[in-house]
């Protein structure tokens, strides 16, 4: 178990205050779990309040004890109710601020309603895009969390050699496999930051069952086992010559890696075969182009155009008019962290210590999908790969 | 794999239209996942427009087709971006809403501004007590369901005993224990509909580990993994003589119920089986008093005199300052569902067709936590168990 050392805390802080600055936001207060972990250590209920100079404070509501212990932060204030932020602000000589950054895109309104009504003086303003462009710079420290996800990964792959077998269903081998990652050290919960987006594991699917759509933003959905959640594994049994896809989020001391490789019981046809080396080829295709100062959307656009030359225009990142508009993003304490491989984002370079995962997949209904998927960190000369696993199509032996 | 019927959507609409016209609202317009499916079937990306007269209609962005054989609503509308929807509520003669309902209690500050930059003229008002208002009374379809859920949860509790050994940990426990589950069908996705409430599995803690408290408003919060979850199974292993409490939320075809009981290896000492005893008199003393027309509040401060009354002032529902105020949770699509067995709500009372989880628990620093958690309805005679496995203390034999 990893504690956040107050050095990485300070500088994270120090990040966002320059942030501040430059919107001209008297502070930060940011209350989500995610963003409470990553500038607070911990996520004990209550609120990180960042002046745009001076000193964080972490309110806490409840547990008091808990967040001084997981916390370096020097400022970890006990606090009873909100109603008394005015009045803690005042004991540590802080002003009510004029203008203060929210997360808009996860603060449900009525949370935002109650802050308005503390401060009503207080102009709030979205600072979202502020924290997850501090946060897509990921240091040494958390860089080394993420390698420890890419061997528990590798772990988890090798078992899924173990598991596959012609006639199991797909749940069954996510089950297995889920409560095996959970063995390894696997933390369970993974966090999407998009509103109602929901990621449980990640996903399996064998043959026809990669290539049902699903309401997530994501190349392959799957049929699952209740229309409640709508993605993931169904009861498919896996047969002998199909493709197997495993997409499996690892989530351990609050980081994430992503990785995907395809399995088969015996040999893929010819054109299966074909389309997972060219999904390779597309992947490194991205490795001589991505780069510092690489745009997220010529990126994309480069790789999209690649993948279209090679023939896979109405199969790429899904088929048909279910395709995605997106080949890879940001990952680290979120699934979906900035930077977005996607249209849209013309003005936003790859930059030195961010982190993305990069998915080329090719979707054939009534056949399946094949594809692999690899977590990359920026460096200064190019992309280095976190994930390691080998990425040859596994084809086991049929018994 | 369950489809929603549609007498049941139907009906489910009707009951909302009518708090739509008590509260004087001509429409309601609901986005979130849990909500979706309880009203339309299906979590396909997109939006149940429900005026206060005539026939809901599902927009969906993505998966459309999908969203076609999930939903059985007679119009399930595709729809490309949400600029569209004033164009497309216009050719179904849908007049734009004066008043509209949106589920202020997790909408995003973003999402609740494109609506109302879509729909300048109208006055948006939070729909969120009246939706759960709803929700909380369950049909006889929704009971079988859970009733499915109790059958699993009880697979799953006789399963414990095979995987309690004394030298393993709680974590390692729950990675088998919840791979177990999934194999039995658990659909693995969990809901809390509060801000940053979040939830895996459930629990399991031995000895000390029990009494670690956490931000979650529970009783029981367990050191976890990482500061990251701070909750759930942690690394300590587990001996003789302590109490292991398994708390497992069972998700089956979208819905949930939630069980607890209390295991241990060798007998626990007198006091801690006294304890239980205890707070199975407490779960006795609910059953007589619950019925329909009983506030809720007075039901958890009935409970809670009792459970003073039984020397437990300090131990009830979490050990000192980390206790919490309640007792029981609505359960069904989510975790944290009306009723709430808590302070706060005189003004609201037990109806038929309600259902909550009860779970009271005592806790000891230094010790552990024993307790018991069940699954309850109101019927119009009283409450009945949904939630039905042995509720002996599970003291199993010391190899």
């Amino acid at each position: 178990m990893r504690i956040t050392p107050l050095t990485e805390l300070t500088e994270r802080s120090r990040n966002l205050q320059q942030q501040l600055r430059e919107q001209q936001l008297d502070a930060a207060i940011l209350v989500q779990n995610s963003d409470l972990f990553y500038f607070t250590g911990s996520i004990q209920r209550g609120l990180y309040y960042l002046p745009a100079e001076g000193e964080p404070i972490y309110f806490v509501f409840r547990d008091q004890g808990r967040a001084r212990m997981e916390s370096g932060l020097c400022h970890v204030v006990p606090i009873d109710r909100l109603a008394s932020l005015v009045g803690e602000l005042g004991r540590f000589g802080v002003s009510l601020p004029g203008r203060a950054g929210m997360e808009f895109d996860v603060l449900p309104v009525i949370e935002a309603q109650r802050y308005q009504k503390l401060l009503p003086a207080t102009e709030f303003v979205d600072i979202a895009p502020q924290v997850r462009t501090v946060r897509a710079i990921k240091s040494g420290y958390e860089l080394e969390i993420m390698k420890d996800c890419a061997l528990l990964a590798d772990r988890v792959y090798e078992e899924v050699k173990n598991l596959l077998a012609v006639g199991k269903t797909d749940h069954e081998v996510m089950a297995e496999l889920f409560g095996f990652a959970l063995k390894q050290g696997h933390q369970g919960l993974i966090r999407m930051r998009r509103f109602n987006a929901e990621m449980f594991f990640g996903h399996i699917f064998s043959g026809v069952d990669s290539a049902v759509p699903a309401h997530l933003d994501a190349p392959l959905g799957g049929l699952g086992t209740t229309p409640a959640v709508g993605q993931g594994a169904g009861h498919k049994k896996i047969a002998a010559h199909e493709p197997i896809i495993v997409d499996f989020i690892i989530a351990y001391d609050g980081y994430l890696v992503d990785q995907t490789r395809t399995f088969s019981i015996g040999p893929l046809t010819d054109k299966l075969q074909q389309a997972y080396a060219d999904m390779l080829t597309i992947q490194k295709f991205m490795v001589d182009l991505a780069r510092p100062g690489v745009s997220w959307s010529d990126l994309y656009r480069q790789c999209y155009q690649r993948a279209c030359e090679l023939g896979y225009e109405e199969h790429f990142m899904g088929a048909g008019s279910s395709r995605v508009r997106f080949i890879g993003h940001g990952i680290g304490v979120e699934v979906d962290e900035y930077p977005f491989i996607a249209e849209g984002f013309d003005d936003q370079v790859l930059l030195p210590g961010m982190t993305f995962a990069f998915e080329p997949k090719a979707v054939f209904p009534g056949l399946g999908a094949v594809g692999v998927e690899n977590t990359w960190r920026v460096a200064e000369e190019g992309v280095k790969r976190l994930t390691y696993s080998c990425e040859n199509l596994w084809q086991l032996p049929q018994p």
